[in-house]
């Protein structure tokens, strides 16, 4: 007999593709009790996530009530599409870094979209495959949700649950908004990245034995798979091409500047134009969130010891939804040699008290 | 009495300027039983660095043996000049990270070249100023030295045995080379970071909360001092510029195969473009040495004990250096709660034996 789940969603759950966010929500669900198939274009790829403990492999004609898909963004659309006609009672939600595109493609395929709730984790590691996966890969990372018009209110409170269990937290946007911000804080930083990366191809060994961290943090994504950025930047070209274009105009600004110092003479103004760019630079990472920059407000941060069980943070993150507190920030630090964490729990000033009184009744301990 | 110096550097060594760099080799220097004397065009830096142990005040009418300039670029060259003349017998190296337009500014002014040897530590911090100065800042970090045609040899055997001290390893290149590399792997990934990071300016918060790590890494350094790198890049504008309009290249052919994609039908060979792009940033990435890439050549690597002694590390690398042993690379860890830390020696395989007699000579402990 199956274990009592321990979370809020109830399965079958369907995982279709088994790479690595497919198969860490299998083993996150799974560890939660929740019952998990596993279907893949590629038998020995399902495999290798049922051997991990993901799931089992789905049946023919078994019924889901709910179906992640997980493929690369190329063929999202068209899976979505048939889980939503092999199922007709499931909700469906996809896990694609690009979401304008799917949807407008699903539109275009008559799916049935009362029952599609777009998703997007910001979660992923350098690693690929079921062998990488991580049942606590999404604790603590934002998950976007992009409701259409037309979506069902039970199909989206299906998603966030689903969501909330894996620890990781809500935010809904528009899918054309979602794409914007990706292109911006996601897109362009890999493309830019790439370009700064291939530079290296012409320079000596002797110039390449000076590299020092800074050259190694602004060239590390460069190492993804190709493969996978060409359908991610394919899927999302058009707020991609803006931003770069919006970039090139202050690179030429740059060059221009500093082809007028080479110049000699007529050199007036062109350290104010490298300034402008370099300090607009620092404004700009100033506004990143987080302990790397300054956030706009002051958050207050309420850490809680969090019992190292499945599903202890969605059970919180839950508790915070019903009481109406929202989540403004969440980090996790495990503590060495104890089966223990310790949670930093970011809400607004006001909502302070409020997190205190939902910690304390659902029997969680305050640390500081 | 003043203990006997412990490395090769005989003093005094008189070191102007006192920010991070100048403070930081006054503090090892003074480590290793090196008098040091300060100079700063602001007296209550060159105090705050005295009081922090990295020497004391230079005197009216002092002749130091040995001269470090660490000044901001734009400085370097007239600093440098003046104080040739003020100390008619001492070596004098620089700090700065650009190297030839320096060196032509000594010409011009008439310097006694035969004395002075340039330098470029590849080391910094993303704190600056004395406050944030460490003796071990250099601890295997390459040291560019670009002495040019008509220097005296002694003069650079004493700047080498100075970068030697410090636990740095030195690299000889020519003014002109040494501009180009680090246009390559430093300053056009600045310029990248602060353009992507000037992106974020025209984001919604919303967009801002989804940040992830590869945003924090590409973005790290965009952080730094917009005046010091307007100084930086303004004196190696030609090299720069000339990478960064090969970048624009790159950037154009992106935005151009982008721009075909959301252009519907006519998108034959758009996708090749992109993962041309992204392919050269992955093996352009792959050359960077180091354990995030893949060195061309398979190391020997030699880890040996290492007390927690100042100028240890300049002894080993001082004693490669008499038996002609080259330095590959040079990892140095710290063992928690022991007054002793590990070295990872690299060397050409064929230099393996050599440097394991050596060290068995020296009295180092080889652990592996």
């Amino acid at each position: 007999m199956p274990p009592k789940p321990q979370g809020r969603t109830r399965g079958p759950v369907l995982i279709v593709g088994s790479g690595l966010l497919g198969a860490s929500i299998g083993l996150a669900l799974s560890g939660l009790g929740v019952e998990v198939w596993l279907q893949d274009a590629s038998p020995s790829a399902a495999a290798l996530a049922r051997d991990l403990g993901a799931g089992r492999l789905i049946a023919p004609g078994e019924q889901a009530g709910l179906v992640v898909v997980a493929v690369p963004p190329d063929v999202v659309a068209p899976v979505v599409a048939a889980v939503l006609r092999a199922h007709p009672e499931a909700v469906a939600t996809d896990v694609a870094s690009v979401k304008l595109l799917p949807l407008q493609a699903l539109t275009e395929l008559g799916a049935d979209l009362s029952r599609y709730v777009g998703g997007h984790p910001l979660a992923g590691r350098e690693r690929s495959g079921a062998i990488s996966a991580r049942s606590d890969l999404f604790v603590g990372r934002p998950w976007v949700l992009t409701p259409a018009e037309d979506v069902d209110a039970v199909a989206v409170e299906v998603v966030r649950d689903l969501i909330l269990d894996l620890g990781a937290f809500p935010v809904t946007m528009d899918a054309a908004a979602h794409d914007q911000a990706v292109a911006v804080i996601s897109h362009v930083p890999q493309v830019l990245s790439s370009l700064v990366a291939a530079r290296l191809l012409e320079s000596t060994d002797a110039a390449l034995s000076l590299s020092g961290q800074g050259l190694r943090d602004t060239t590390r994504i460069a190492a993804s798979d190709p493969g996978l950025w060409v359908q991610i930047l394919g899927a999302n070209a058009g707020p991609v091409a803006d931003v770069l274009t919006a970039l090139r105009h202050d690179l030429d600004a740059t060059i221009a500047a500093l082809r007028r110092l080479t110049g000699g003479a007529d050199a007036v103004g062109a350290r104010a134009g490298l300034a402008t760019v370099l300090d607009a630079g620092v404004r700009g990472h100033a506004r990143i969130p987080g302990k790397h920059g300054s956030a706009p407000v002051e958050l207050a941060v309420v850490t809680v010891q969090v019992p190292d069980r499945p599903g202890e943070i969605g059970r919180i993150l839950h508790a915070m939804g019903e009481a109406g507190v929202n989540l403004e920030d969440l980090r996790i630090e495990h503590v060495p040699g104890r089966r223990m964490g310790l949670a930093e729990i970011s809400v607004m000033p006001m909502a302070r008290e409020a997190l205190l009184v939902l910690l304390e009744r659902g029997g969680w301990n305050v640390a500081g």
